[in-house]
């Protein structure tokens, strides 16, 4: 049985500018592979709500599960609610519950509750609220969307309490054998090792560093047994 | 007259699973940007043949320029230069001039040209070859498709090589204040300015740091004047 399959969706103009760097996906990608969910694709666009659309509706219906990071704060360039409430043709407003979790965060810091901040309490219809234990603004959780705060701080603590509520599959294991060769030397031998362990995924990463260079070759799969195997007749092959 | 637009392919099994953290994006959206051409969007994909074959003709299609990276090494899963080849229905084979650049480069440190090394002179039909200042091993340009290298110091050497060869628009002018103020504070003034400005685009990216917050407010245009005009209502509005 295959594992369930992922996308996420990073939304902001700031990352394909070049001003901000994007560390989501990163972090995404791994807490994804230790939970048995294979990340297959990740696209970045900009805030811009035709393609925002477009892009929430391709992935929802290809992949199992979809993330997003990006666009759900208080300012006219947060459009990813209002975005994901159109790509499933739901009414979206801000709701009460929503509505509720600002009013509290805000009344402890003696902070106005103005318009501005009220539009991060806009939900779609029929969406469930994911819990945002770092500044209050609920992301939501929308069809098999998952939608998340840009916010480094805050888009890890929302897929922290996201994850328990995913079903994963088998973990992905992964053991690394570093081949002081170069790869040019390496790829042969591992070409027919790939052939030969069909099941195992073979992957060659080669370093340059502190005058030594080589290759990590990454072994990947779901049989410790498997990739043990395969990693000892790797090893032996460049001994 | 709009800025031509680009995409990017990174291609590779290593960052959707989390091992590798990517930053061939962060750096060639930062050239793009000054060389006044949009990246409008990016695609993370892993090694699998149709996927690779898809994205490319998509967004060869969709945009300008399409620059990819990784999948060009000499090992089994290097499989982008293929389907390359397969997107836009022409042959590819060991090609003499990629294969000279190799031989050249190979016999300064007296490492055998093998079949395995060979294989990164394989070239689409009618590719112009990309220079490779690092390890020589050539990326290509195939219609307006730049194949380039995941290592990120060859990816690096290779955009400096691509990037004299694009045609590019008027680059984003692009200024920011510091707000120490929240979001949400900002967010009504800065929505009006926006729409008084209709042709700059202001982002918000809030932060917290050292006890102190607020949001940086980058103001981007063709047009410096506008740009400074707007920036210095802002900072009226908040003075």
């Amino acid at each position: 049985m295959s594992n369930p399959t992922a996308a996420m969706i990073v939304i902001g103009d700031e990352i394909l500018s070049g001003r901000t760097r994007d560390s989501n996906m990163h972090h995404l990608a791994g807490q994804l592979t230790e939970a048995g969910i294979d990340l297959e694709e990740v696209r970045m666009i900009g805030d811009k709500r035709g393609t925002i659309i477009a892009a929430v509706q391709a992935m929802s219906a290809a992949y199992d599960y979809v993330f997003t990071s990006g666009g759900i704060g208080p300012t006219h360039d947060d459009i990813t609610a209002d975005c994901i409430a159109a790509a499933f043709g739901v009414p979206i407003d801000v709701r009460d519950d929503a509505r509720a979790v600002l009013a509290e965060h805000y009344a402890k810091s003696g902070t106005e509750l103005n318009a501005a901040r009220l539009r991060m309490a806009r939900i779609p219809d029929g969406a469930e609220l994911i819990d945002n234990p770092v500044s209050a603004a609920p992301g939501f959780k929308l069809k098999n969307v998952h939608v998340m705060a840009g916010v480094p701080s805050v888009f890890t603590a929302m897929v922290a309490s996201v994850l328990p509520t995913l079903t994963g599959g088998a973990p992905l294991i992964s053991k690394t054998l570093r081949i002081e060769r170069g790869e040019g030397d390496i790829a042969g031998p591992l070409g027919e090792l790939a052939e030969a362990f069909p099941l195992l995924s073979m992957g060659s990463y080669p370093f340059q560093k502190d005058g030594k260079y080589g290759a990590h070759i990454v072994i990947r799969g779901n049989d410790t047994d498997q990739i043990d195997r395969a990693l000892s007749q790797l090893e032996a092959a460049f001994s």
